[in-house]
Order: C-alpha cells, then structure tokens, then sequence
C-alpha cells in the first residue's frame, strides 16, 4: 500500500499544509468504520449519523462555560490517545461531531463558528457530510490558513483554547501552544472528559474488548524476556529507568500479543510501562484470557487498567524515576502529566536518595533525577529489524497470499472476458474471500484500493458500494491490497489492463517497471539511509519528464502494522535511518495521469547483505530479496524500452514466482500462473 | 579536481575529524609557495625555512606575557582572512611557525608545549619537518584529540588562549570559544598583531601588489551597475541595509575584476563594502591601475585601504547600518566588531533616528536597529548560476584546454612508447608548456596530480620534484588537472595505461565509467539538491563491493575558483542547494586501491533545461551538458560490462570530442584525436 506519510511524521502538524519542492503531502491516518471482523464492503454500513449536528454543537458548546472547562473553542483531532492509524470506532469523535466520515480532518469549535480541515481527497466528500453549521477549510489551497493560524485570526486575544490532551501528542501540543500564544492564547488541557464523548453518550460505540492472543514464539522469534532485557540494556545506556510505551504496535511486539481492537492492525489497546526491574501493561483486563493471563505473569507482566496509567506516571516521577518518553508519540496527557509530578515532588528528601542509580561500573548515579529522556523509542528500530522467523512467517505468508491472488485474477480475468459487469467493490469482496480462505488468514491489512480507468489517479481510492465504478475492460485496473496473517503482513500492488492497452500507457507502465527494477537490484553500502534509493526508482521516468507525488517505500510490520517506521524510501530527505538487514521496505512506484489512469507496481521486500566479491571500506554491502511473488503483467510492458538486463530481471522474477506459488495451487489458477510467468524475448 | 571538501564546508570545525557513515573527510584548503607566475614545479623552491624552529617557538612564547598580550597559548591556522583555498606566501604563518609545508594544518603552541594537527595525508612530511619541539598531532586517528580537546586537557582551567580574529571564521571562533568554555578558558581576539609576523620580520613576503585587471564584459555577461542592483534589492528583502563580504572570489565576480594575489585562483586581496547607496572596495592601491580606477569609479565604487575595513564596520554600526553578515566566511574580526560597536552606540538618539528605513511599500521600518542578519550571501548562489557569457566562455576555454590536453597526451605516448623515462613532474611542466601556448592562458587552476601507479590512489597527490616517481609503462597513469584562461576555468581528470591493464584494472575503470555516464545522462526535476544523484555515480562500483571516499561533483567558478559553492553532487546529505540551470559541476567518480592504482574520470558538466517530451508537475526537468572533450582510453574499458546504452554513450561522446577539438589541431595532436575517438563495437 503507498503510503502518503509514515504515522509520525504528521503527529506535529496534523493537517497543515506540508509542502516540498512542491509537493503537497497529506497525512493517512484512517477512521474506519469497518468492525475488525472482516466483512465485504458491500455490507459495511456507515456509522456517524449526520442528522442534527446543530445539536450537537449546541451541546458541546453549552459544556464550554461550564466551570469545570471554562474554554472559549475546543480542538477535536481525528487521533486515538494512541497515534494509531486505524482506530476504533468509539474513538472516532471529529467523525461524529462534524458529521464528515473522511480518514483526515480536523474540526474546530468556538462559541460562534465551526470549521473542518480537511484535504483534497476529501473535499467533495466533506461537503456533502457536513451542515451549513460548519465552515469547510480546504487544507493545502492558497490562503487557506492552519488551525492555529484561523483560531489566532478569530479568537479575542487571551482564549482559552480546550483540547484532549490524550489526543496530540507532545511535540504536537507543544507545537501548537507555540503558535497560539501569538495571541496570547491558552491551551487548556481538559483530562477529565472528552467533551464529545460528553455529548455523544450512549450512542457511542462501546471500546472494543475482543480478547486478544499470544503471537506464536515460533513467529515472533524472540521471547518476552529476551525483548525486556533488551529495552532494559537500552533504558540503561540511556540514563533512564523507565520508558512508557504508548505505541500500539510496539506494546505488541514487545509483548508477543496480538489483538483486534482495530481494523487491519492486530494490536489492542494498552499502554505498556517498562521499569528496569518490573513491567506493567495497562489494559481493559476483559480482552485478557486465562491463557494470556499466564502467559503475562510467566513474563513478569503486571496488569494494571488502561484508565490508570496517569496516576502511574505520577507515581513514577514520586519516586524520582528517569523516564524515556518519545514525544513524538507520547501523549501530552502522559508528557504534562509527568512534568507536574516531577515539579510537585522535586527536592523532597525521600526523593532525592531514590534518585540514586547505581551505574553498570557500580558508581552511584545522581545525575538522573525526575527529567525526561526524551529521545525515540528503542522498540521501534529493533521492531523494524526482522529476526528469522518473522523473516521466514513473512515469506510463507506472502506465498499464500500470491496463491489467493492468482485465484483472483483467474476468476476476474474470467469475469471479464466473459462479459460480466462487475464493480470495483465486487473484487474487493471476491478478493477477501480468496485470501479468507487461506491458512492463517486474519484481516486485511488496509482498505483494498480497486480502481478502473481514472480512479487509479486517485492515490488514496477507496470504492464504496454506493459511488464505486464497474471494471471497464477498456482501461487500467489498479489493485493494491494486503492481508493480515498470523505469521506476517502482505501489501502488495499490481496494475493491468484486460483489453488493448494503448502504446502510451505501456510506455508509463514500463517506465514504472524500469524504476521498480532498478531500486530491486540496488546494492548499497550499510548505513545508507533510505532516500538515496529512492532516485533509482524514479530516474526512468524522469527521463521523460514524469514522477510521482508518493514516496517509494514503506517500512511493514512482522504480522503488524502494513505501514511502520522508522526507514522509508523516499525523496523525504530528512530521514536518516540507515537501511539495516531485516527491514522490510515497499518497493513502489508509480505514475498517476489526473482523469486517466493509475499506475503502480509494488512487491515487498528485505534487505540483507550482498554476496558482493569485494568489500570496500571493510563495511557490508546490502541489497534486497523480495518477499512478493505475483506475476506482472507482460501485456502492459514495451520491451523495446527494456535493456538485456531488465528482461532478465522479469524473466526471472517470473520463473521464481512459478516455483514458490505454483505448489500451492492447482486448476485454472495453476494454469493462470503457468501462463502468466513464461518468459519473454 | 577531486574535491573532497566545499570551501566553507570545514571552516567551523577545521582539521577536526569529520566523520560521516564511516567515512572521514580532510579539508583541501590549501598552502602553496610557489609564486603566482606559473612556472615549471622543478624549478620551484622551498620558502619556509625549518631552521631552529626553537627559537621562533622561544620568540613567540616571549611574546606571550607582554602586557599588550597577556596570553597562555596561542592558535594558528592555515587559513588566510578570507577562507580562500590558496593563500599567498605572506600569510602562511602555520607553514612559518611549525616548519611544516603541507597545505592543511593548525599549529598551538603554549608556553611549554607546542602541537601540529594535521591529516592522513601529511603524517609522513610532518614527522620529516617538525623539529623535536613539535608534538604530531595525527587528526582522525582514534583518541587523538581535537585542538580545542588537547587545550582543555593541557592548559590551567581559565588560561587565556590567543587567537588573531581575522584566521577564523565568526563561526569557527564561536564553535571554539564555546568548546573552551568548558574549562573556563577565556578565547582572547589580538587584533592589533599577528604574533607570527612579530616574530617573522624582515624574512615575511611581502604582500602581493600585482595589478588587478578588468574581467571583459563579453566574459562576465553581467555588468556591474546590474549585479550591484541585485544584491542590493536582496538585501533590501532581507531587510538590512549593508553587506560586508569577505571571500575574494564573490568580490572579483561582483565587480568583474580579475586579481593575481594567490595561486590558481584569479582573486586579489580586498573586502567589499555595499550600502544601498554606495559601495567601497578596501584594498590595497598599489594593486590599481589608472584603467581600473576609471572603471572602478564608472561603476560607482569608491576606494578604500585593505587595513581600514574594522573602522568601516564600526561606522557602519555607528550609523545604525543593518550588516548582512555571512558568518561562515565573515571573519571573527568583523562580526565582533560590529557587535561591540553596535552596543556602544545603540540607543544613542542619534542613531534611532538613524535606524528607520523605508520599505519598499513606503511603511517606516524600526525593526531593523544595528542587528545583523547572519545569512549565506547572495552573492555565492548568483555566481553559482552561469550566464550565457560565461558558458560561451568556459565552452571556448575548454576546447582549448582540450587541444592542449590531446598535444599533450600525443606527446606522452611518444615518448613513453620510444622508452624515455619521465618523471610525474616532468608530465606536469610539458602538460603547462602546451597549456601556456593556448590563447587566454592565465595559470593552472590547481596543482596538478600526475600519478602513476600506486601514487593515483593519494587522493590528493602531488608530485614533487626531489621525491616524485617515473611514470611506470606498465601501470596505470592518473592525470588530474586544469587551468586559468580569460574566459573559463578547466578541470580534467584522465587515466590511462601505456601497456597491458589487467583485467582487473578494466573492470574498475568500466565501473567508473559506468558511474560517469549515469551522472552525465540524469535527468531530474528541477529544485532537487545535488546529492540525490550522488548513488547514480556508485551505483555499478556498489553491485561489486566498491566506492570511492570523496564526492562526485564540486561547482566550478567561470574563470574563477576551481572549487565554489554552494552546489555540490556528494554523499554529505547536508547540502540542500538545489540544481540551478546554468550551474557548473565536475563528474568525477572515482575508484582508488591503496598501494596499487587510482581510477578517476573526470568532466565538467553545466545544468540545463532538459527537452523531455512531458513536465509533470508543470515543472522543468534537468540535465547536463558536457563542457569537457577530452577522449577517454578506450583500451581500459570492458565492453562486456556496457550495456548498448553506455556504448552508444561513449560512441556519441568521441564523435563529438572529434568534431570539436580537431579544428583546433595539425600534424600528430590531430591524428592522436582521430586515433582516439574512432566508435567501438
């Protein structure tokens, strides 16, 4: 799946109009409204009524002045507490009180006016959602300004601006506290109630409390404790001695637990405290068995509830801990809630001896006493690096995800030369059956974007059963798709045409071709970041003048999140992070003609070291081996653009494919398969 | 050339280690004795007597504890007062004090110790021309500390370190200050005296007085009524009222005046003052001839002397002047003089009054009292970017240069081929004999590196008459070089072998040649920095393991410094200066194995509009186009390796290296052309 943006990197400024070297980047984070068990889109109803939203502001506006709050407008994010980018319903709240459905919005209201942000995908779709009550801000269009800007144009100077301090995070409270006292405004941190959650009351869907399970030891490679004493080694060298980890995804990892409390992540909601010599997760203990809950205390995990986590965190800054919080995806809530503890507590004399660490050499320590290290979480490089056996259930997942791919494309190739009408949404549906089907099958892993013709433009489609198109055999049928399965995580995009595609749209599709190739077979040396691939992946079609307005690629969870940190390839120059043996990266470009077509081609794949013959520097030298084995279709390339190598690639590639996923089908998609991995010229 | 670092690129931390991804780099600024006049190396002598070095040390110290001074160690460094790469003999004062010669190095020396720090390059000659005084300091090999470590570890916390303020950069002194800080030391600016030219009397050079000459108008493309319109709207929009520049190449660009002070680089020594109304060149007036003053005075520029440019930036200040102040060039001298002058006249009414602009809407500006702005100077991008003039100019040169390059390789090969033995100096005093001979020629514009065998993998290597070797038959040659002519500034590097490379050597060469042609042939949109297309240079060195340790491409002035900023195609991500049409940079991949060879193939290259048949994003897509025409040996190339692509490249290349020099050749030359660009395969 391409994504727009890695999780994080818009937690700061959510929304705002991010531009480099002209282009505009949009964040993705997603509001589903898809319960996690897996259904067809067809029958998937949408939630957030939108009758009366007058009401409602009436109502949340009447809360302003009561003297618990005492605020002058109030933020509603589209966040979870979390920075998740799949949340669960009830957290949905910009979605219920505006009315507007979209994944990315931000709503302000004041006493007298409300305002949506929102961004190009969305704004038709918002302005059919939302009641004359509401102004639409369309984020990214000239003059449009931020949400600070528009509070700092419309507020008196001196308002109390209230916001869910669980819903930003650090940097992007701090962030926007900056900019509001411009005009002297103040950021109220409202803890107790989340005003829309106030008004919204019984019609709010309940949190999720699905159980969750134990991620196979045989999957996940590494044990609870061997993880915990790697923290702990990293908490130590950082002069810490407690971290709060606030990331989903990482609490599962860390943990080796899956849940389903969101659509397309298997994780569940939780916070989960670390301290040098115990570890606690907060959760709502119906989502624990008693298997879990042995599995827990075998690990030396305490439970505490989800809503307790605050007063932990104060009681870590009462007894003088140093805690390791990334403010990048930390909440606010946990940040201002620890820095009060600390000024609350400094200098008492019970603290100050506690204070004392002995260092590894066996020297006392007084240097770290209730302050912050405020750095990245450790978790989420090591969770990047693959061990193994995430390597291996990654491999075996991706296989039997190519097999239900090439049953798809059996039957809709079938479907269409036959002549049936079908909608993007039909092969959405067909498509999860297909992959349902197959062992290990959890969910999928992101809205499966089907598209035909120009819908493909659209980077970001997502077909609804009421607005989608039919599949024309005419044009260009984009589908970028992937599944959650207990031993790994798919994301996988290929474009085809069932017609005559014209000589343009093959020159286009080529190019694509050329550029996945070339970053495929890049060999780099270690510690190389990311970006500087990201040129290979593009230079082919910059030679005539085309690109994308996307990165190339994504880091993927180990049966985790489809889009996680901290590597990526992309012309994002900013970030560092070398490539490190284990990553599993996107390999994804495209080209987008506006009102035409779409055009992309995306395998996973891993990077591990290079049989290289020589190796200047002393230093490794790396390259990649791909993880996804689905033909590509021969009909879409021009070969007279392809060098000896490049077909090479393609006939090989096809050959593998052949071997790995042919054992593991038979019939017409066998047949399917023969006929679409023989090798050309 | 190789550059292996950016002028400014080292002022702040100066013969630090700098390490990146392993890799370490060592500033090239450099120290030349030899005079401005080019003349044949062996004829060169010493300067820099390494006689009883002790008593330079003994006089120096004595200085120490006069009243006037009062200090308890004092810094030398390599560098000139304007960050230049060559500097003239007089202000080699590290050379002076320490004896050592090599052109990177900072001489400390405390009332009982003194130290040198220099770089890999240099340890031998070092440990040869210090005296038993000298500590070696071998900078960049472990535990061995930075200057600034070495004084917190040696010196008395709160002694007084002496530095001239003129030798450091604003920033570098800032960087230093703060290091020494940590020990309490107080960093003490002597302004009045250069400790060294105390001590170094009667014996210094005397500063250069050459003539300096009008840059034609017909080569600089732009006169000087228009350049100083220029940078004085820019300064307006940056809301300050005064520039102050420092660095002799944006002088001599901005008034189109071309000097003989330093060698290589066509500079003279002098500040610039600009005001919105005026502007004032301080330098010395022997160095002006009644033609230039005529000029000087047409294009509104007023005299001044060199020495009474801090007398002009307190009054600058005392008048309320808003100074643009670049302060990775601007020396300490400067900057602290304006501040100290600011505070002694701020808030005076006089200067209040002083202090309002006009904008250009016609509002009262206040807001700029006598505060700097501290900004890269304007001048160094305008420069950067090249007009017609000057590219019709750096063509011609060029293809002179080329036809001096193909009479000299003729040579060469004859005699190589009848068994004379020559040394690499010898190549170097025939290379400027067929040079000098060109119409234009002015100097070299480098010290030129021939290298055969094992002296190619010395990056920066140069030959020296007593020591240098033969060059070998049987290995291979490198031949890095360039010159000055009236209208452009060359840089060529070229390796060939006289015999039978081994097929090893072949694949090595082919690989670079590789790296060549990717650059040569990019295409990308515009606004993208140089270092994104860094890897399409390794890109086939990496498939087998290999790299080079500097960067690809460094800006080459016209008829200027073979080194300028701000643009460069490297691996140093930092860099964020966009490509502009109508910049200059060399391609110069490389390939170097220690005790063996040094690969390196080397053009100049100019940004231009790329004609792509589409513009996505409705913005320009850019390339380059070839300035250098010189063959390259086509028997060191593997074919099997080139893809048709690469050969048709080179093809292309020989074809247009034919038709563009042999006009310019007779007799052997123009037969050793045709020999040498007939197509292959």
């Amino acid at each position: 799946m391409e994504c727009l943006s890695a999780t994080k990197m818009f937690s700061q400024s959510y929304l705002q109009r991010i531009s480099f070297h002209g282009f505009i980047f949009i964040p993705t984070r997603k509001i589903s409204c898809s319960s996690i068990t897996p259904k067809p889109s067809s029958q998937l109803q949408r939630n957030s009524p939108i009758s009366q939203p007058d009401h409602k502001l009436t109502a949340l506006r009447q809360l302003f002045s009561t003297p618990n709050f005492n605020i002058d407008a109030y933020i509603i994010p589209s966040q979870d507490a979390h920075q998740s980018e799949f949340i669960a319903d009830c957290y949905a709240r910009r979605s219920y009180i505006s009315g507007f459905t979209g994944s990315a919005g931000t709503a302000v209201v004041t006493k007298d006016k409300a305002a949506l942000w929102t961004d190009g995908r969305y704004f038709l779709q918002a302005e059919q959602q939302l009641t004359s009550g509401w102004i639409l801000m369309r984020a990214g269009n000239l003059g449009v300004p931020t949400t600070s800007e528009w509070l700092n144009n419309v507020m008196a100077p001196g308002s109390r601006i209230g916001i869910d301090p669980f819903l930003f995070s650090s940097n992007a409270a701090d962030e926007l506290k900056e900019a509001l006292s411009e005009k002297n405004h103040k950021l109220v941190f409202l803890y107790d109630n989340n005003l829309v959650d106030e008004i919204w009351k019984l019609s709010r869907p309940k949190p999720p409390k699905k159980h969750i399970r134990v991620h196979d030891l045989k999957y996940a490679g590494l044990d609870v404790p061997s993880k915990l004493s790697f923290l702990r080694a990293e908490l130590n060298d950082a002069g810490s001695s407690a971290i709060v980890v606030s990331m989903l995804d990482e609490i599962a990892w860390l943990l080796n637990l899956r849940g389903s409390d969101v659509p397309h992540s298997p994780v569940m909601y939780a916070y989960l405290v670390v301290e040098i010599d115990e570890a606690k997760l907060f959760i709502d203990d119906a989502k624990i068995t008693p298997e879990v809950m042995r599995y827990l205390k075998n690990s030396g995990i305490d439970l505490r509830p989800y809503e307790s986590i605050l007063p932990e965190v104060e009681s870590l800054a009462a007894k003088g801990a140093c805690l390791w919080l990334d403010s990048s995806s930390v909440s606010a809530a946990i940040t201002d809630t620890y820095k009060g503890a600390c000024n609350k507590y400094m200098g008492t004399a019970g603290v100050a001896s506690k204070n004392k660490r002995v260092l590894p050499n066996g020297i006392e320590d007084q240097s770290c006493g209730s302050t912050a290290v405020y750095k990245s979480s450790p978790i989420s490089l090591a969770k990047a690096v693959k061990n193994e056996a995430e390597l291996q259930g990654m491999c075996g997942s991706h296989l039997r995800d190519a097999a239900a791919l090439a049953q798809f494309w059996t039957w809709l190739e079938n479907k269409i030369s036959n002549g049936a009408i079908l909608t993007e949404v039909d092969a959405v549906d067909k498509l999860l059956e297909f992959r349902s089907r197959q062992d290990g099958f959890v969910d999928t892993s992101f809205d499966t974007i089907s598209a035909s013709g120009a819908n493909g433009a659209i980077i970001h489609y997502k077909p609804e059963p009421n607005s989608c198109s039919t599949i024309d055999p005419e044009k260009l049928f984009l589908l970028d798709s992937g599944a959650q399965y207990i031993d790994g995580t798919t994301d996988v995009t290929r474009t085809v045409h069932f017609g005559e595609p014209s000589s343009w749209q093959k020159e286009c599709f080529t190019r694509v071709l050329q550029g996945h190739i070339a970053l495929d077979q890049a060999i780099f040396p270690e510690n190389y970041p990311g970006f500087v691939l990201d040129a290979f992946a593009r230079s082919s079609l910059w030679k005539i003048g085309l690109d994308y307005r996307h990165g190339t690629g994504h880091g993927v969870g180990a049966a985790l999140n489809v889009h996680e940190g901290p590597q990526s390839i992309s012309f994002r120059f900013g970030n560092m992070t070398p490539l490190l043996k284990g990553m599993v990266v996107s390999n994804e470009p495209g080209y987008y003609e506006d009102h035409a077509f779409g055009i992309r081609i995306e395998n996973l794949l891993y990077v591990k070291e290079a049989d290289t013959p020589n190796r200047f520097g002393g230093i490794g030298y790396f390259g990649f081996e791909k993880l996804t084995f689905v033909p590509i279709q021969i009909k879409l390339v021009d070969f007279s653009l392809l060098s000896a190598a490049e077909i090479d690639w393609l006939n090989g590639y096809h050959k593998q494919v052949w071997e790995k996923v042919s054992p593991l089908l038979d019939g017409a998609a066998r047949q399917w398969l023969w006929d679409n991995t023989r090798p050309s010229r």
